[in-house]
Parts: C-alpha cells; sequence; structure tokens
C-alpha cells in the first residue's frame, strides 16, 4: 500500500555525504568515472554521477579514452588510476564496447578503489560478512531502502528472483549475513525453478531482479509481503511520446493493493544506486586515509 | 531408503587421481601441512591427508612449527611456501591455537596454492560462477556425491540447513550456479528461521550443516527428498567404550525411512573432503604447469 520513496532516501543519504564530506579535512575524496564510447545511456549515467559527485563536494574524473582504446591500453590506463594517490574511487560505465573484455577490467581495478563492488575480492568479502570492502550498489541500495524503511529481515522469509552476480546473489548473502537488519531466512530463485509462484508467495520480502517486465504479478504475492522492484525494463507504447514507458520486474498494478510497502518504478531502487556509489566514494577516501 | 556409500565414492575418486597423477610427467604434486600444536583431532586429520596422499602418489610435506610461533613467524612461513615453486598447494590445518589469527592466516595463504579454497578470492570466484578457483572441500565433495549418484539439482528445491562460511554458503552457491548439475532453487535456513520445518519439508534436497546432533528429524523432510547429512557431532554413549558416538545433524532413525537417497555418518560426506582436498592439489598442479 505504502510507496517506498527511493528519490528521498537517496536524497537524505546524499545531503548526509554532503554534511560528511563538508567536515572533512585536507584533500576531498575523488571518483574516476571512466566511459569508452557513446552509448547514450552511459553519456546520461555518467552525467548523473558527475552531477551527484558535485552535489555531495566529491571530484569526479571523467576520463574518455577513444571508443578504438585495445583492451591493454585500457587496462594500462585502469593501472594508472590505481597507482594514482588523488584517485580515491574508480568507476568503468557498463556496458564497454564489443571487443573489450568487461569482468577482466573490472578486476583489473584495485580492490581498495572498487567503489562498483565488482571485484572478486569485494564479492568475497561480502560472503565471509566482512565488511571492509565495497559492496556493489544495486544490493547495497536495497538494504538500505529496507532499513530506512525500518524492514528488519531478522526471521523473515527474503525472496529473490533473479541470480546475478551484479544483483541477486550479492543481495542474497547481504540478507542472510550475520548482522542488525538482516539475518533473514533466503531462497533465490530464477527462470528455472519449478513453481516460482508457490515459492514467491511466502515471501515477506520479495525482491525482483530478473529482467523481465512485469513477470512478478499479484496472485505471486503474499498480502502484506514487502516488493522491492530491481528492474527497469523499456517496453514499447505509443501513446508515450517517446514511444516506450518504463516499467519494473513487478506487474504494479496488481501487486501494489497487496503490498504492505513496494517500490516504484522509476524512483525506487534506482536513484539509491547513485547514492550508494557516492557512499561508496567516500569510504573509499577514508580507508586511504587510514591506510597512509 | 538407499545408502549414499561416501566411502565408496571417495575411494573411486582417488583411484581416478592415482591414475592421473600416475600419467604425469616431470615433478609430481605437492601439499604442504602445515599443523601448529598437537590437538589429537587435528593430528589425526593430518596423518589421514598424507596417507592418502601417498596413496595417490601426491608428495606431502608436512610442517610442524612450534606452538610458540608468533603469528608474524607463521605468516612469513606461508609466504616461503607461497614462492616455493615445488609445492602446489598449502593446508594449514585449522583450528590454529587461540592466539593466532585464523583468518589472517587463510588469507595470507596465496590463493593459486588454496586447496582448502578459504581465501577471499576463491569464494570470490565461486560466487561468480569462474572456476578457475578452488572450491572448499565439504562443498565440493557435496557436490560430487550428488553428481555421481545422479542427482541433477536443476529444477529441483535445495534448502541448507546453516549458513557457514565453510558449507552452508559456498554450497548454496554451487547448488545456484549455471551448470549442468547445478541449477538449483536454493533456500538458506539458519537457526533464526522462523517455522524451520515448514521450509526444509519442501527441499527436493535438504543439506543439513547446523552443527547440532541429529536436529533435523522425520517430520522435518518431505517423502522421497536426496538427505545430505554434513554434521559430524559426538554425543555422549555410556554404552560405548569410547563413552561417545559420532553423530550428523540429521536424526537418521526417524529420516532414513522418508529420504530416497541418504548419507550415513560416519561414512558419507566425511571421506569426500580428503578426496576433494587431493583434487585441488592436482589442479594447483596442472595451473602452476600451465603458468609456466
Amino acid at each position: 500500500m505504502a510507496l517506498i520513496d527511493g528519490n528521498q532516501v537517496a536524497e537524505t543519504i546524499i545531503a548526509e555525504l554532503k554534511a560528511h564530506v563538508a567536515s572533512l579535512k585536507g584533500r576531498k575524496p575523488c571518483l574516476a568515472l571512466v566511459r569508452v564510447g557513446d552509448d547514450p545511456a552511459s553519456v546520461s549515467y555518467v552525467r548523473k554521477k558527475e552531477k551527484t559527485a558535485a552535489e555531495i563536494g566529491v571530484e569526479s574524473r571523467v576520463i574518455l579514452p577513444p571508443v578504438t582504446i585495445s583492451q591493454g591500453e585500457l587496462e594500462i590506463l585502469i593501472e594508472g588510476l590505481n597507482g594514482d594517490p588523488t584517485v580515491d574511487g574508480i568507476l568503468v560505465q557498463s556496458p564497454l564496447p564489443k571487443p573489450l573484455n568487461e569482468l577482466a577490467i573490472f578486476r583489473r581495478v584495485s580492490p581498495d578503489k572498487d567503489v562498483d563492488g565488482f571485484h572478486t575480492v569485494n564479492l568475497g568479502k561480502l560472503a565471509q560478512d566482512d565488511d571492509s570492502g565495497f559492496v556493489s550498489c544495486t544490493p547495497a541500495g536495497i538494504m538500505e531502502l529496507l532499513a530506512r524503511s525500518k524492514v528488519d529481515l531478522a526471521g523473515k522469509h527474503v525472496v529473490v528472483v533473479g541470480r546475478s552476480l551484479i544483483v541477486g546473489k550479492p543481495v542474497a548473502l547481504l540478507a542472510l549475513q550475520k548482522r542488525a537488519g538482516a539475518n533473514g531466512t533466503v531462497t533465490v530463485c530464477h527462470s528455472g525453478t519449478r513453481d516460482l509462484p508457490a515459492i514467491t508467495r511466502q515471501a515477506d520480502v520479495l525482491i525482483a531482479a530478473i529482467g523481465r517486465p512485469e513477470f512478478v504479478t499479484g496472485d505471486m504475492v503474499k498480502p502484506g509481503a514487502v516488493v522491492i522492484d530491481v528492474g527497469i525494463n523499456r517496453v514499447t507504447d505509443p501513446s508515450r511520446k517517446t514511444g516506450y514507458r518504463l516499467t519494473g520486474d513487478v506487474h504494479f498494478p496488481s501487486v501494489e493493493p497487496k503490498a504492505s510497502l513496494i517500490t516504484p518504478v522509476p524512483g525506487g531502487v534506482g536513484p539509491m544506486t547513485v547514492a550508494m556509489l557516492m557512499r561508496n566514494t567516500v569510504k573509499a577516501h577514508a580507508l586511504a586515509h587510514a591506510n597512509r
């Protein structure tokens, strides 16, 4: 019934980070944003990250290598940023143009500057309940939305639909951690799950991250469940000027009446991602200072 | 009804490894076994590993630093083994005596020689479906037992009871992987799970790894389920000469009649652990050769 307002929560976090950064003495946190090519979505994402960084007082350094950059050259560029003591966080905007090996590039980013949380070491730390690493931004944003909506996962059944490396698995591991707010019982379902509705209907907290528009319908949701919609899908809509509308992985009209809390799309999980990126950058800066 | 004979499966794997090692030209695989102190269980485990290595034709090098060794000295010892090109795998027998920081020592072992699979990088690789790393021996043994018992997890509901770093979480991640034999729908429960029996009764494959003797009883199991018992608990038994008997996390008398397949304790998962350690050592040797 009640909406979780991701824009508002993200704004609160951004205001908190701004106050924190203002209190920092000396060099401010710095985020390097590496974008290869001119994919329109990537251009807009990087611009949004730059703008939010500026708002908080985080320096951003946008690096635009030519689209023809080779794997080796890009790795050398990343190594340069790894070694640069004035850079705290490094974000390589996904997707990279085709010939480039994205996973190899993500792994080249120093784990200490991996504010996207994609590095093997940071995923391993998450699985080890070790909070010295970086949690990738969307799963971290989901946990923060739940915490600020006073949803404690302890004793609850959390069902995650989707097992991606970027969302499904890390959010499942986070919900399972032995820490305040977590301690959930966690089920991960996916496209190969048999009788999926019978499982999603058990969810006290349902996290939809399967990347299929309006996949989760009202009949798949238990009355009173908390529903987090991670999907951002473009579906054709001739009635719109743009020719499409954005929709989540949840069929909002049928699910909303049953849910006790639900995130809209857009304006739910989405805005949290950039806020968490900024929080990771501020953390990377603090760790760099602590290690000096 | 039918027992999964872990001793027999382990023997088959050991015979396979023996034939493989015999076919290797040049230096044979070498496993360094580091044991600090004289904990009787540790003495017996290390002896068993030595014996199995000898059977396969894997060289083992037992290193027994004094119980008074400091953290720093032990780390230097590990670094020496990391740098030794004649050592392929390094196992530090757990538990280490109290003042030593076990996690820090495990993380000091080079990921390329971490045949126990405890290193952050290897856990991260497991979560990333990247099989270039090492999977810790007990979860790997469970998957191997299932595979060799022709239990395909695809479309099945796998319920793991226990969320430990060594068993519960890695086996959950393995069961969830996108690969032949896996692709399960996976639920992880633990001591804080509400109405646990309602969840375990949904399991097509139930993995008990909670460390409580005979915790899983017949009423918690669906007829026809496959039951994997990871527990090894000593319970007092005055009728035995030793004064105790070994029992798993499963109450065998009530569960066995309902299960389609079940592992006994002892003789189920236990013997697989050493076999998987040997397989990891042979893999480490192959990787070391490939990287030359």
